[in-house]
């Protein structure tokens, strides 16, 4: 039987700030990006969301950002290679530590906005963060945007990767995401995203914004827990990966 | 033969901001207590600062503090057991990681300023850290003020530790360092420092402010790194165990 | 006509947090305690609460806090007057300027959780923050807990001031808060705390939490943004005041 | 009789981090521009530093920067105009407000870093936060890169302006520094400086790294304070201009 992965950002609160809706979600993916307490998260809201992960039998990964709590890591910095590579390892470490002392491993790693935005297209970005991620824990699993440098850097580090596609984002015609900063980069309506998703799992086809049709592959989907129909459409998704006798599980 | 250790704080520098001078210090100790990114250091110099303790066969430590930058960890903040908890984790984990990235292992783990002072006399909170280095690794071990509550929490959580004492600070009859605050905390004369080292390493004696003999143990002699005189004062220290025939290294 | 001031805390969300409901409470209010980037608020948030509380005729006051973010600064931080002076007038200048920017003036200040706590018992680090205040603007308006060192700190620098009291909090009988550690800090029935702000207002007396009658002046009732109920209790507030004929403006 | 400014960045230590010597700069200089607690600078050491410039007859400046203590403001990050905009109020304004604490007046503005370099060559945010600068007090001084976008968007508000040149820059034949990248970034040789300097100043010319001469506006020169050799390159400066007879002062 087949089977796919979904996952979606979580722990993304801070201090007395709530963000997302963890609990409700949480029964509908496979795998949480946690994150580690640079562009959100803390030390209490990581061991909170990894126990909450627990509960629902999901897979853990930490999810390291740009040190921008104030642009919640969405906004490109500046940083060199060496300082990717040291910011991921402290924060997929830290990560660590709390999934161990609530007796979980960090099983994947995935980049957080603009540090993943940027890696995906920047090959000595991507090599930077896959070592980083490669010297905490060899097991661990790159997830990285289909088909980018993110792929690139895994494979020749010899790490495990999971390509990822995005439910409600538009394609251009080299690969990459619609910007946000596009008036068409997001999918709103839930059929077309089910079905945007569907090709892309079932077909390992991307139709892009302007109508072409480029080969992908869909290892891991990636939800928004934040919108205001989230829950549903996770919903909405489980469903349609049933009808279609695919398992939804952790790669 | 006896032996003893030093330890000494380092990878205090955050960014652009240099502090100590931990290449002249590390000939000199046998433990380094490396900051952890809350109330000092930042991935970056962690990472510097592990090489340069492995290049000197220094051994390592997790040294986390406050989330108190501004104030270098050094006031009290009024943190739950909880929240001491899961800083401690998240900060010894991102110390773990990026050890490792560079082929170390920590060793040891002693909170920072306030930190460390409020636990030395908090039972609750010195509980809640030790068992937080406890599910980091059963291995590491404990530095905490002699005497203190931090060895009662390391006794019953059956964790190793190590009582320390300090070159450079005056006593209080309790057995408490005297407050900084007060005029005459600090021992400044190099000699009287080593005669009250010696002391306390041959005869398990601390002479306190007001003239007392308090039995001691000492285990770990934390030394400073920031003063004027800081690096003969190692010298000097490492000198006088020479004479006395006292190997100086890790516990 | 008699009258009373309503005060909320308010701009207390964060980058990409939203905390409270400002848009919802600002009608039933007098003053607005803009937080001020400590503990909370940025400096974009700060600019968007002057524009709603401008376009709904509400005082605008700032709301220095301790630099605590993840604390929400609610945690006691060990600062000297000094850092309190400091802090409040790097925070007060900061709000005037962005007030200043919108066309609007500050009017009061009033320090915010465990800041104000502090002061309320510290005549020292009172003092401090309202010399501070003083040396901002000379016409500023403290705002601080009715009978504490707050209030003989401003009377002491020659500010004015407004006595606060807590629609929905106990008091002790040293005239001090019921802490809110405690099971009966808050008062959460809607009647009981309008009784008790009208007894505040009307007859100059507070009922303690074992049932002592304190006089007490009320210049000004802080209400909470971020209940369940906070719009609803604002609006019944409101309708309470319009009964008794007071009308509802700033100091 | 002719005169001229020299400009230092001042006022970047924090908290227990010192950076920089502003003591034995201040006596050489006559504009100080003042981190805001953005990039470096935090509430107190901008009080202690407006007192010894104060003490030095040296004018105030606010120096407004990124959001980025770890980078100390110098990694270019994706802020809009608006962000722009609001972090140079808020900077601005604590300025000031800390400057009349100490019976003091901001007189100029000047943004640090990759702030400074951003808007120097996009317009709209060198706009955002002129206008920024303008909404705290209309007779600020502009601080830009001579020739600048800086210079425009001053020009365009109707704000007074001084262009800058470098000391110890080579410049490009556009007009821009060469980046600090390249290896012949830096003027290293104090004689290559100090005629460097003079040519400006004297010649209204500056020689590019390739030779070129170009004509540029040099009302204010800024040196760095950080330097080995930062107090006699001063010191050099000075009785360059008391030579050519031209005075040292404010715009």
């Amino acid at each position: 039987m087949r089977s796919i992965d979904i996952n979606c950002d979580m722990g993304e609160s801070f201090g007395a700030y709530q963000m997302g809706n963890d609990p409700a979600i949480l029964p509908y993916i496979s795998s949480a990006n946690i994150a580690c307490g640079f562009h959100a998260g803390d030390a209490h809201v990581m061991r909170i969301t990894v126990e909450q992960a627990l509960l629902n039998n999901v897979s853990i990964g930490a999810h390291p950002g740009l040190p921008d709590l104030q642009g919640f890591g969405r906004r490109a910095l500046e940083i060199s290679p060496q300082e990717a590579f040291d910011y991921t390892v402290y924060q997929v470490g830290a990560m660590q530590a709390i999934a161990k002392s609530c007796g979980a491993v960090v099983k994947h790693v995935k980049a957080h906005g603009a540090l993943y935005n940027m890696a995906a297209r920047n090959e000595e970005l991507a090599d930077a963060i896959v070592r980083a991620v490669k010297s905490c824990d060899e097991q661990l699993v790159i997830v990285g945007l289909a088909g980018s440098d993110w792929i690139r850097a895994a494979e020749k580090q010899g790490m495990k990767y999971a390509q990822e596609v995005f439910a409600d984002r538009r394609y251009e015609a080299d690969g990459n995401l619609t910007p946000r900063s596009h008036p068409d980069a997001l999918i709103t309506d839930t059929n077309e995203a089910l079905e945007h998703v569907e090709r892309m799992v079932v077909e390992g086809i991307v139709k892009t914004r302007l109508g072409e049709r480029l080969p992908i592959q869909a290892d891991t989907i990636c939800i928004h827990g934040d919108g205001e129909h989230a829950v549903e459409f996770a919903e909405a998704l489980n469903s349609r990966f049933k009808q279609l006798e695919i398992v939804v599980r952790h790669f």
